[in-house]
């Protein structure tokens, strides 16, 4: 008889995403000292927590999956949405889809915190930046925000901090989206801040710290705020203008009414709608106020030629954010999509950003006309882009009608329906709304400026000469070529961040999200326009229930620190609904991750810090005593499982109990889920909420610093009082803009979930856990291993003590630029606790990989013992003088090494080498020389 | 009034492919030294024969072309079709689909006639080749064909070439494809060679100088024909076999049955059957006939300093095609397909290579006995993937039967239906197949073996650790980019290469390929399933109509040298139908692509070369005389307009004139259209017959060296004489293996032309003719321009003389090195002038790439000084050195010039220079020590 061979690695189903092939695997165990894989999992992942059935459903092929998500697709219903709120239909031009969005060199890629391994990325984000500033006409701006709902809620926040006003309520024009109204007001709740709501006229600015604007407004209006915001600082407060960077290019800017912070969305720069995301908000504030902005912003800085390089500019802020103190817990930004963004001003330009935004605003003029002249009656006066037409009883009537004919309206209040053109909008388009409401005549071809002439827009903007680019599309592909090409991304070597966990993105998983079924859905369209993304997402929170133990998903955070808030203002919901209002102490672990306790401090909670055994583990001893001491004052404890120092504390389950015994809720922090998946459920051993970074364990890139989800897991009693939101409904207030996050990029972590099947995410948790002893055992003899569980294992990562070098003069800096001449990104440095490298190499990686990088550390440990002994100095060491660079091997050559030393240390590819395009980045001289937007051209000359 | 600001390059309708802008434009003129580009134009293109008429149509969106493409893409239905013949369901690997098909570094890259800036996809190729011979089982293999059935012919006319016996006949076993035994017949009726059609036993191997088979048949037959190859080789005939790649992971290959040669499609390898096309064909042979193999070759050689480098190898067959005695006119390959089939071959190894072909297998025989169970006759007894089952009367209901379940078979005589197992073919689809049958039951878990065992393949395959590497998708990924890193390719600098027309190929227009209803249909799938192409091919003929100004176009031709082979057909066969078959005198000036003479002696004619003038211009008085000489005789006279010297000749008309006079047709050579779009139409100065190449004037990519399309527009009188194919009808012979050629790519030139507009397209004309001149009025100073017209302009290329720096020692070849290290591909080098260059930069070039191309140049030329004033040795030079590596920088430097000198002459870009990642590749030693398969890992140690 003739069968088949049987040929699991047919299409990948599970090895695409794991690393080493099994025959590397039996190479590893022995260098690990294990017989297999599963004694390995046996030795690390203590019994008493290991979940007991496997996950249930079966793999699927990248054929498959593809064929079913174009099934799923066609559930969608793509029309023209005219709804507007923050949402709008723009054209992602071609050669930025293909060349960014569809190309792993940008989207693989780390936050640029590596200067010298992402000049490419950071000038893109240098570009966004200035496009921001100039826009805003303030002019500092940073690197972007999650989206246009939490920018405005930072911006309160970062207003309470600068303002010199001592009031504690914060104003709020109605004529903010709903979405950022509540993500405010949620914000606001357990920061004790009062909001007051109101017309802008209703503002008495002694009675605040600060207020929010809108321009355009919600349904449209477009006023100049100008004399408020004299009046706020008269009583010294602040003005936050939240406004449309399309609507700036036409319209009298931020900046020239005196506005303290402006903020906002950059979608309608070419990033699609995505059913809510992702999408890059921006923030922009006074040089004053620079300090206390959120966020990342890129600087310019030196190298160690004087060249200019670029840099992350005030990291302090952000890399260690401010613990129990902090009032933002912005971690993530949303760095892809505002490379798009910036990339579409880049193509367009300010002429053509200009006349897209007029034709814009002349499509809206005339259908408002022609509503006019038909009898209609339209608000606003003055609007940019967006209108209301009062329709009475008629309302779902007309609505229905626009629908019949492919259009989607918004319904506002009982009697109007508004509409808001955008870049899409023609003039079939307008024959299409008008025809809705029964008028046959074409719009007039002619029209009046629909704002005062003094709205209009007098400064110049985006002059520097990048957007001023012949803009040819080889010439704009050619620039996105070079500066990807700049970068070091997982496209070309393992990333090996400890708690980051870059694993592979596979290609068939980024497919579809630029399907326009998936990509041009609003994100408030009929809900029977959705039905694909409906199932993605019940069936996407099923496998995440199954997986970790709870029993419903919230899929609104943007990025994990949300989730943490989210799920803390759960628990906090749950406290106060059973009338525990007071419980407010959150227990959090010394060795946790910044965002944790600043995360608390947000959901109104006060952060008790739990002391470290020796051996790194939570103190169990004053973790019980915390416990008893708060009592019933006990709302949470936040831990992170495996713990943040790679260990699998044999302890956590009665840490949970001791929390419940008092009363209190577990927040398990989902950042180490890599090392769970498949083998221990956080819910079953005693979690009642946890977050997922989908954006770490579930395959979403990291974008070079953004886009990330996540959703946030809890038990069946915390379910009611997950995020609501104004659109879809909820007890509770929402956490994010759109209902579902960033909902396009859902479709990735499903897709990874149904390719790999239970077995296979089981299977890459296995091999995570394998990857790490495999560095652990090898580098062991190299560098100290500074945490193990209690049979000498690791979880998913491991942390190299280097502190010890320091003594001799080399740092953890040095070893980290070091690798850059291996062609390496840095281990995550100095975090959890200083002076070491904390490495997770993921599943994705093989065995020859994990070898190259163990080669490099190996021969960075001999020039390190060189530099001990004494045959060279630290300062004119490899080490110190790394990362070379090709200007270093074309100059006369003065170091006490030869140059094949400094650009082919072991490990380095040879025909294949990575050649950062800057030497070491000055990090004083750029924060004390902070120049944040695109500097002259001839700077650098 | 407020109007909008016109913004024409909002959604870059014309600034897409246009480099310079119009302020650019201006400058430029001003250094021609004309007034506007109108004038240049009237002072360039001679007014006789300037079209009156504008093109007819507008220029459409980005965004409103991807609607209108999703639109057409909806009127193709994606069926299931096992119809086989030649084309098979496959799964395309989305990470080679993302980072080959979809990345412009793969796909926008030049044949690799320049080794140092091509060891990526020499690499592949060479990879290709090895899985080629591997598989086939004969040593050497070429880097690939236009398609299988023009593979086969290739092969019959080397047969003729090698072959000993002196017979004039051809055996072509019926078990071919037809479309493959159409080809051949058509093939060989020129070349006066006899085909002899039989199932394989009717072979009297003494009538023949060389006989093909094909296994598995086009019915499915397994044969081994061992027997009948030594017959063969007795009478000193060679075989030809024809096959299959994926059976021969199965089955006994061909070089084990004592083939010469083995040809067939490498499409089942992960390339899409895209309704025809592209895909690679493949062809392999014995070590003792490679000399005698049509196409390229990549082989293996050393660079300067004596490292592994690939290259072309024994180029002189290709480059230099040996004009009237030439018998293969084989010029384009299919790089790009061949690259994705290679990399399917490296994704899924030997064994996983063999577990799908005995999927396929073990799914077909399934198939057969639960067809036999129920009673069905089914045919033949050994068989790989494909079978017949006798129908009767009811073969139409059954073939509807199966469509109605969604699946294509094919019609087999007028009693059968045939079956074709494929990768794609699962349970499902059997379950579906049999249910059209009326057969309920299930196909059977245990099946025999469909061959018998002696037709088991014995020998290893695949055993180069290219094909066992990692195959993790994060390593393949890495290897993708590792290896297009290497290259430089149009996405990071201008290819100036004279005749070859290296130009935008836009992103938009990039995209639809790859769409399911455009990539999953098969050739010969019903035309009410693909009425989408038929619209595109309508439409796209009709624009082309009425660009050249002929009547009626055959999209058929899969190169240009296929174009003109086909055109000359044509021309033949239309005097064969007027009973002037004796007309075989083809006029074909001196100056001519080296294929115009080739695919005249393939289509039977006679050359008789015509002068050129001492201007370079056809010598008319040659011309005449020749021509009359012919008399009746007189078939044709080949040109190329403007003419290959890259002149628009004022005597055009005339020519054409007189050879109408003595009643011969004119064929106007196309590889210079992108001098006549929207400016001349050649049908109406006196042309009968262009082939046009999509893939140089109409945006198709080049691929590294392929695909190419070479549709033939004729005047109304030969529209009859068209190919044909047995698909679809018509009067003559088919010259490729699908009906309309590689019909998947006609998508981006349809995109172009509608993308563009007539205006559009017109503008691209002026500008590529600005940029030459503006090129030769800056470069005149420094290299003297060789043809010039009456006015002293060139057209859309012009040719630098530097044949004087060959007496101090300095050749071309040392020019088109250095401008690798100024980050260039070399223009087109000595041809049609030896020792010279010529520069094309097409429309898409901006000024500063022109400038940076020109500053390089003009560098160089003082180089040359140097050399000349003695001031440096011609051998010590940078030039001679050239091109610049990093090796050379980390090793000692012996140079009389500065690393700075050599590194980055002036216009290198200095953080984004491109690196070779070989020195200068040392021919000879490659020619002599022929390696064309991938050579051994420690042979590079």
């Amino acid at each position: 008889m003739f069968t088949p061979t049987s040929y699991d690695t047919y299409d990948f189903a599970n090895r695409r995403h794991i690393g080493p092939s099994p025959a590397e695997m039996a190479e590893m165990l022995k260098a690990v000292g294990v017989p297999s894989l599963e004694a390995l999992i046996d030795e690390t992942v203590p019994a008493a927590i290991r979940q007991t059935r496997p996950l249930s459903w079966g793999p699927m092929t990248e054929h498959a999956l593809l064929a079913k998500l174009r099934g799923v697709a066609a559930k969608n219903r793509v029309m023209t949405s005219l709804i507007g709120q923050g949402y709008y239909g723009t054209v992602t031009p071609p050669a930025i889809q293909r060349n960014i969005l569809e190309n792993p060199a940008w989207y693989t890629a780390y936050t640029p915190y590596q200067p010298e391994i992402a000049q490419g990325r950071l000038e893109a984000l240098l570009n966004y930046q200035t496009m921001v500033a100039d826009l805003t006409g303030l002019p500092v701006a940073n690197a972007s925000l999650l989206d246009e709902a939490t920018a405005a809620a930072e911006a309160m926040t970062m207003a309470e901090r600068a303002a010199k006003s001592k009031a504690r309520a914060f104003f709020v024009d109605v004529n903010l989206h709903p979405q950022t109204i509540g993500v405010i007001e949620t914000r606001a709740l357990p920061l004790g801040i009062e909001i007051i709501k109101g017309e802008p006229e209703a503002l008495v600015p002694e009675q605040v710290f600060g207020a929010i604007f809108q321009y355009p407004g919600s349904h449209g209006h477009v006023r100049d705020f100008t004399g408020l915001i004299e009046k706020l600082h008269a009583a010294k407060a602040l003005a936050v203008v939240a406004t449309d960077l399309l609507a700036l290019c036409l319209l009298k800017e931020p900046g020239a009414m005196g506005a303290d912070i402006a903020v906002g969305s950059a979608q309608r720069f070419g990033v699609p709608m995505g059913y809510g995301g992702p999408h890059a908000a921006f923030m922009a504030t006074r040089d004053e106020l620079k300090r206390a902005m959120p966020g990342r912003i890129v600087g310019v800085s030196i190298d160690s030629r004087g060249n200019k390089a670029y840099r992350l500019s005030l990291q302090t802020r952000e890399q260690h954010i401010r613990r129990e103190k902090a009032t933002s817990n912005v971690c993530t930004a949303q760095a892809l999509l505002a490379v798009m963004a910036s990339f579409y001003a880049v193509f367009h330009g300010p002429v053509g950003l200009r006349s897209i935004a007029e034709m814009v605003h002349f499509n809206a003029v005339r259908l408002r006309d022609a509503l006019l002249a038909a009898g209609a009656e339209v608000a606003p006066e003055a609007f940019f882009d967006t209108i209301t037409v009062k329709v009475g009883v008629g309302q779902q009537g007309i609505m229905a009608a626009a629908r019949h004919r492919g259009i989607n309206l918004r319904k506002v209040g009982r009697d109007r329906v508004g509409i808001s053109v955008d870049e899409l909008t023609d003039g079939d388009v307008i024959a299409r709304v008008l025809d809705a409401f029964g008028i046959a005549e074409p719009a007039p071809e002619t029209v009046a400026l629909g704002f005062p002439e003094t709205m209009l827009r007098q400064s110049a903007y985006l002059t520097h000469p990048v957007f001023h680019m012949n803009r040819a599309e080889s010439e704009m592909m050619r620039y996105m070529r070079r500066l990807s090409d700049r970068d070091l991304a997982l496209d070309r070597a393992m990333i090996p961040l400890g708690s980051c966990t870059m694993k592979l993105n596979a290609a068939a998983e980024m497919m579809p999200i630029f399907w326009p079924e998936f990509s041009s859905l609003h994100p408030f369209a009929p809900s029977n326009q959705a039905e694909g993304y409906a199932e993605v997402i019940a069936d996407l929170e099923q496998k995440l229930c199954e997986i970790t133990g709870y029993d419903a998903f919230s899929m609104q955070p943007n990025s994990g620190a949300q989730g943490e808030y989210a799920g803390l203002m759960t628990i906090a919901a749950w406290h106060r609904a059973r009338g525990e209002g007071h419980r407010r102490v959150c227990l959090i672990p010394v060795s946790a991750h910044g965002t944790n306790p600043a995360s608390a401090h947000m959901a109104g909670m006060q952060v008790v810090v739990v002391k470290a055994a020796p051996n790194g583990d939570i103190d169990l001893e004053d973790f019980a005593a915390k416990a008893t001491e708060a009592g019933d004052t006990l709302a949470a404890c936040m831990i992170t499982y495996p713990s943040t120092h790679g260990v699998f504390e044999e302890t956590v389950k009665r840490v949970c109990e001791i929390t419940h015994e008092h009363g209190g809720q577990v927040y398990i922090d989902g950042a180490n889920m890599n090392a769970l998946v498949g083998l221990v459920k956080p819910g079953e051993i005693g979690g009642d909420v946890s977050h997922l970074n989908l954006h770490k364990t579930f395959a979403i890139p990291h974008g070079g610093g953004g886009p990330g989800m996540g959703p946030i897991g809890v038990k069946a009693h915390l379910a009611p009082h997950l995020p609501g939101h104004p659109e879809v409904g909820g007890v509770e207030g929402p956490v994010s803009a759109a209902p579902y996050g960033s909902a396009s990029i859902l479709l990735i972590s499903w897709a990874y979930c149904l390719m790999m099947g239970g077995a296979g995410l089981t299977q890459a948790t296995r091999v995570a856990i394998l990857n790490a002893n495999y560095i652990a055992a090898r580098l062991k003899p190299a560098y100290p291993i500074l945490f193990m569980g209690n049979r000498g294992r690791v979880a998913h990562e491991c942390i190299l003590d280097t502190r010890a070098f320091a003594e001799v003069g080399v740092t953890v800096d040095d070893i980290a630029k070091r690798l850059v001449d291996n062609g390496f990104h840095a281990p995550t440095m100095s975090w959890p606790v200083a002076g070491t490298l904390m490495v997770e190499p993921t599943e994705s990686e093989t065995k020859a990989e994990l070898d190259r990088f163990i080669t490099a550390m190996e021969a960075i440990r001999a020039e390190i013992d060189d530099v001990a002994a004494g045959r060279i100095g630290a300062e004119d060491s490899p080490l110190r003088r790394a990362p070379h660079t090709v200007e270093d091997l074309v100059a006369d050559w003065d170091r006490p090494y030869s140059r094949e030393q400094g650009c082919f240390p072991p490990g380095a590819f040879r025909e294949d080498k990575y050649w950062p395009p800057v030497g070491r980045v000055d990090n004083v001289y750029g924060d004390r020389h902070l120049v944040c937007t695109c500097p002259p051209v001839e700077d650098w000359m």
